[in-house]
């Protein structure tokens, strides 16, 4: 099983990418790098110091005695993904390689442009690679549970029974994403739910949680290999961001009342989802679709099961909420159904047991690294990116 | 009250914009031109002989002593969209300026790509530039009824209450778009939506069906006034195809088996919804959904009304069926609503009546103008473009 990870040198690419090779798949990874280019951009930096793509293999290949293909480009150039496929002959091809930060997102209609034109373009480059060249290989997109937003009845996996005036259809689930990186998404599960009806493609749509975590198997076996960590206020996610507020000493920043409830899961889950996705490929001509998650927290849990543990620690730990940068509900029915990844085995982690083994750990052990600038949010929902002193982007 | 049209060189353009000048309204034409290019990239023209954009205007003004402002450019160049905007200072923009067929999205990779990149950047563009310098404006956008597709229950305009386990919710009604253009619609539409909920814009969105005939009262002062009539297989669509195959005395040629049911209206009907629309605004934050169509009809019901209204023309008319180029439900439920409109006081015409004094006499009147070999559908959904001998687009 020859398997293709675009953007396998992100947060979740490359622990999936490690973990399959490790299992004997063959491993390709297709990267344009340009996450660390917005990085550098926006003077932001992973807390945990990860290496060159190219180190990164070179560590890989001296432990383990196994390669891993490496392809730099963009999938916005169709020459480069054709030819990337043809030369690698993929089975499955994992696809995590898109702009994934709603802050970013909304900086301003410059980056609005870049995400959805990115995402959407470079999708359709996949799609149509694989309608004219590789049309029995198996899609593994992710996609994000953000794109259902927060509606006021439970969420399904992907479709809904609707009864309507005496009749009956099963239909897409309709979407209320929060951002236009939401949205971008949005818009690629349209159009690969197309390609699978016209063209008989197999996907599989992973609409995945927020992801937690730095361990997994493989990258725990040399440092070269760690994860990243991104607790800035546009690549960050809320749980990061308290976990290394925790670490140093600052009270966590809860936006808005802190209702808003969201889908998790550990980093270690997201690998093994996507093995069980390609372990159990889509048929011909399906549109599948995952919820990626094991568990919901509202941000309040979520503060206080970072101050629980913070304090098992010997941390002291204060919440303070501040004015919401995002325009969403803060207090919401949330109910959503993750049943098809367990039906499949997915035994997941919990991150009551991860944060302090996973995550607190982390932040401790590089708070030296802790840019106490990046943490605020610099991107409002209303009136975009206020760059800090300096910096204009 | 000033509008904005953009796109206003194209077919429901150009009407509405002469509809709403003679009404006293203050009009601008946006428009890149960029249709008469791929007229001409295609080897494909209307059957009606339209004149340049300047001449057109020149002959209103000579007419009626009205001037239309004029700004040439692309939709998906912000400087060039902010700009025109922030000259002509609009009260309403009615968003006709988008790649309009599905067959042209379908040709190849490069068509499809331009398709979503054109019409989504573009209207990305507008939406922004209305945030940061118009926010009280209202959008008036040409969507499709073709974001629907083909469900198994009753369509409703724009949303959907659903009942789910014991709670319920009014939802955007689930897209099943039938082409990478129906999908770029799609893509507008969610991307519209997510700026009136953060931006507090308004707009409505205009869930067009197949827009028939030629006459409007203003293009027929004068024939250098004559809009669009399209009846190639890239352009056209089955009822222009229908008229000018009685015309000419060919066989009308039904795709499949004909049970495809799909909405229509008249463009005088187009121009008055729109109208009604610009004069009943949006409220700020809200993202309005009408069905802008005004009858129903199968493929092969609008081959039969072809055939009798060109048989009380004396016309012998034929009906074949061929194989179908596209992949869609060939017999299926469709029962779409549209009392928005009707609500407002639209008074729709009739197909009966429209055939024979908008469609069929253009047909006969312009026959000598017919190109045999535009009429068959050079594009397939399977398999995309196959060039007409000699040309490789």
């Amino acid at each position: 099983m020859r398997v293709l990870v675009l953007g396998g040198d992100g947060y979740c690419g490359w622990a999936t990418a490690l973990h399959w090779c490790r299992r004997g798949y063959g491993v390709g990874i297709v990267d344009s790098l340009v996450r660390r280019h917005w990085d550098r951009q926006l003077q932001i930096d992973t807390l945990t110091p990860i290496l060159p793509i190219e180190a990164r293999i070179r560590c890989w290949r001296t432990l383990t005695g196994k390669t891993i293909d490496l392809f730099i480009g963009d999938l916005t150039n169709y020459d480069f993904v054709k030819s990337s496929m043809q030369q690698f002959e993929p089975d499955a091809i994992v696809h995590f390689g898109e702009q994934r930060s709603a802050p970013f997102s909304m900086m301003n209609r410059e980056r609005a442009v870049e995400t959805q034109v990115t995402n959407v373009v470079g999708n359709l480059n996949v799609i149509f690679a694989m309608h004219e060249h590789f049309p029995n290989a198996h899609l593994v997109k992710l996609g994000t549970m953000g794109e259902y937003g927060t509606p006021n009845i439970d969420i399904e996996e992907g479709y809904i029974t609707i009864e309507h005036n005496g009749r009956s259809d099963r239909l897409p689930y309709p979407k209320q994403p929060g951002s236009f990186y939401h949205l971008s998404k949005v818009h690629d599960s349209h159009n690969i739910q197309f390609a699978c009806r016209v063209w008989k493609l197999r996907a599989t749509d992973l609409n995945q949680g927020v992801v937690y975590g730095v361990s997994t198997e493989e990258t725990d076996m040399d440092e070269a290999l760690i994860n990243r960590l991104d607790y800035d206020g546009i690549f960050g996610t809320a749980l990061n961001r308290f976990c290394i507020q925790a670490a140093i000493g600052h009270p966590l920043t809860v936006y808005g009342k802190g209702g808003q409830t969201r889908s998790f899961l550990d980093i270690r889950d997201t690998v093994r989802c996507v093995e069980l996705a390609i372990a159990n490929p889509a048929a011909p001509g399906e549109f599948r679709v995952f919820n990626q998650f094991t568990e919901l927290f509202s941000v309040n849990e979520l503060a206080h099961l970072v101050k629980d543990a913070g304090e098992k620690l010997g941390l002291r730990v204060a919440i303070e909420n501040m004015e919401n940068p995002r325009i969403e509900l803060e207090q919401h029915y949330y109910n959503a159904k993750n049943t098809n990844l367990l039906d499949l085995g997915l035994q997941p982690h919990k991150l009551s047991d991860s944060l302090l083994d996973s995550l607190i750990n982390y932040a401790i052990r590089y708070q030296h690294r802790v840019d106490m600038d990046v943490i605020a949010p610099t991107v409002t929902w209303r009136n975009g990116y206020v760059a800090p002193t300096m910096v204009a982007v």
